[in-house]
């Protein structure tokens, strides 16, 4: 596999765009191995990844983000991002005490499915301690009785700036992050809510599922913003329940649903294939 | 196919129920031709349905209510309703404008899949009229221009008593039912509601999710209660999206699911599979 | 809605082409209002659909064709396609006795969700005339009694011919055509096979599933070709089955699978959005 | 929780089956807290899974299966199985190469998740041993360069008849059994096959759908029998793919359905709500 450049591109929708990116990319030679896009006729604006090889392009990495911005970006008012396949992304893990997905993650990370650095785990809890240990991951335990909550995540921050994390995976956290918190890491905390939402947002969500009689749980992973449950939407998925399903039935058949989606959300991440407008997510083939 | 009767239960659970109910029907020369019976932990009821022929049953049909009142159902505190296989239900149709719920379930009457009568299509618009005449079936047409809701509703409620119908179908019927209305034919209306709810009730649901971005959409078909779009979940179905998908294109998709959801939910009502209890369905297999 | 034009592409996958489509139309003022591509990098293929507003295109709709082989085409090894949004497509019908995917056809045609003129049903059997003749389309029916299988396909043959049909869509039609008829339609004649392919090929689909015990059935779509049941399958959808469903369930179960799936491929058919290359389909979003 | 015993029953249908087993149960003071039974017309065989309280039950457990078979079970000419909630299964996993389906299986028997214990893993191949360690799992290799598959199958078959093991779960474990084998542990060996079963038996199932151009890929969980991916099948899932999925996509999108589906039937045997009847499985509610 050769090394290569993947730019995220959107932009008021017009004639020619990506004609002039695909030039860009053939006239210095570099290979084009992907590319999807696509037009929002109802808001009109361009999306598009593309993704090229790096050995023969006639551009230097560092100055490929100057060379488009000033030769293509402006005349087309683009707002991109760059990425590069040898970048190795660097991902925090938050957990409380349910282990499922802590699991999942972990065992996708050891067998090599995800190319990605672990180099700690957060929690509000000492439970998972264990699990952190037998995969050889630090684990960094903040409690509510030693600690406010705002001196909590001051250290939670220094640690994850520290180790330059750049995405944060909450598998089951049991803890609203606050705005501040939050905000120091925009669109690179990926949470798993377990509920197809909007319907059953907050608390409790099975319990509310049964209440109400549905015929079908859900499971979504969305980035997190400032307004809970409310992120851009990454990935949902659901599965059949009938009236024999006790509300224990429910937790169980939901474990296998928010394990699954919340991996699938964060390996679109991983491959840069995710890209936010307007409080939702276009996601690449 | 020999005659049936068919009762449905439900009763605070405890030892001794199922025993005696297959006990009185055994006794009685009723072959059990099919039995579906759960316990609902939580809540401690019982819950079962159960069919037998009636060909060789010692005790005619029209005193099986008051025997079986009699003799089992006191002694248990059990709620029961009773029906007969050669009953033919009478189900009338409401429609706005759109027709694919209309052709769906014209089509499985006419084809002879469902067992049932439709003497009656009734409208608040015009539009679907050439398709009633179409199939055959009297078409009655309140606008809300020539008459108060009042008086269509009392004029409806009037026509619907005069043809004995047991059953209303709301094929995407877009006005809302008063509470009169609706009590005067409790659990004997089934609606389809374009969401997955509880996500998106009320109006314009496809704009809702599209502008919600959420990655899978769904149909509910439910009973009618006074409260909108709240009543006993029957049947619902999803079906997945992206964001390439645009309103249309929701509502294109939507159809589908709707119609099949809704014509779920009219055959399992048909078949006297649903029991509804505290405002939720059982649905018998 | 402004007319349009849609290329579908295919080639030897290569640098350049992408760009050099796309500065075509934009050079000859073709506004592209939708473009999907993608490559198969296992086989080197390029795959693309591109469409485009006609009232300002610099070339005339009748040269369109002959420029771009010129110009475009030879260049790349280019296979393709050239169809316009004001060609209404004409369809036949084929079906035998069972009606579920005739009225499903026949809804969205009369409802106007589908643009597509439908001249004639071609059946092997008499029971579906009465469903014809409700919609107001002509009935030919050819039994084997009459005729022997080479006069009645010729027959066909020349109905079709004569009518200008190109899409048949075999809705649960139940005698296999032979290669001489096949060749005469190639990737024109749509069959909807009543398990999930390959699966199940051959007869009685449902009764082998039933058998086999399986947990899940289907329905697959797919262009018809000499090989029973083994052409390029455009659609498949499944649903869950359990131990309780007998055969007669899966029957039921089964014919709203058919009725989706097969309209489901209709409709991508009628949209253009199919190209067939080795015995598969692309689908384009 | 009390202790519990399950009754999984079969037997010809009849008149008073139910009504007899029920009645044993409730006479003896046996409080059922779990009955699901149905009844297969077509063949005639009447299914039941029946659970019950223990401790206030008259007759001693050990008794139970004796008084039952005496009582009931002879004259209704019932073939069944007796098990209590204190048993604790004893699970071996077979293994090659992959690990996912070996980190999901420990990751619920770590979590307690599981009842189960799982004494050993035993594999073809060195390469999970770390992973065996991890969880604290003696590992056993047996590698076809030092040992013939005759004495290799003995030696396995010694060892997991020492470690009483009563149920084989073979997590893409790539080397067929041989009948001596399989006979050695009927019903008792859970296989996962990476394909939706009859499609696509045998070696290589991604590359055979990726060729054979299917939109759903799926996974099949089935006992072992002396035939090739013919077992009776436990659980299948789905998961839609397009022309734009890789081989390499599909097999990493067929790692979670495979994970899943055989945790899924894993679970279903341990809680014994599956009955193996005519080379088919009836899984209780």
């Amino acid at each position: 596999m050769k090394d290569t450049a993947v730019l995220l591109i959107h932009c008021p929708d017009q004639q020619g765009i990506l004609a002039s990116v695909t030039q860009f990319l053939n006239k210095n030679n570099g290979n084009i191995i992907y590319l999807d896009q696509n037009v929002d006729r109802a808001e009109s604006v361009f999306f598009m990844r593309v993704e090229w090889e790096l050995d023969q392009f006639a551009i230097p990495r560092e100055k490929i983000s100057d060379y488009f911005e000033t030769l293509i970006a402006r005349k087309f008012n683009i707002c991109f991002t760059l990425h590069f396949s040898d970048e190795r992304p660097r991902m925090a893990i938050f957990v409380s005490k349910m282990s499922h997905c802590l699991f999942d993650i972990l065992s996708r990370h050891s067998s090599g499915e995800w190319v990605v650095d672990i180099p700690l785990i957060i929690s509000n809890h000492k439970d998972l301690e264990p699990v952190a240990k037998r995969f050889g991951i630090d684990f960094f335990c903040f409690t509510k009785e030693s600690i406010t909550k705002e001196e909590q995540e001051n250290k939670e921050i220094a640690l994850l700036k520290g180790k330059k994390i750049d995405l944060i995976v909450l598998g089951r956290y049991m803890q609203v992050l606050s705005d501040h918190f939050v905000s120091s890491f925009p669109n690179e905390i990926i949470n798993i809510h377990h509920s197809f939402l909007p319907a059953f947002a907050g608390a409790k969500p099975y319990h509310a599922a049964h209440e109400r009689g549905v015929k079908i749980i859900g499971a979504t992973s969305h980035y997190v913003t400032a307004d809970l449950d409310a992120g851009p939407i990454i990935a949902q998925d659901v599965v059949r329940i009938s009236h024999v399903d006790s509300i224990e039935n429910l937790v169980r058949k939901g474990r296998d649903l928010e394990k699954i989606v919340l991996s699938e959300a964060v390996y679109k991440h991983l491959q840069r294939k995710i890209l936010v407008f307007n409080n939702r997510t276009i996601i690449f083939n």
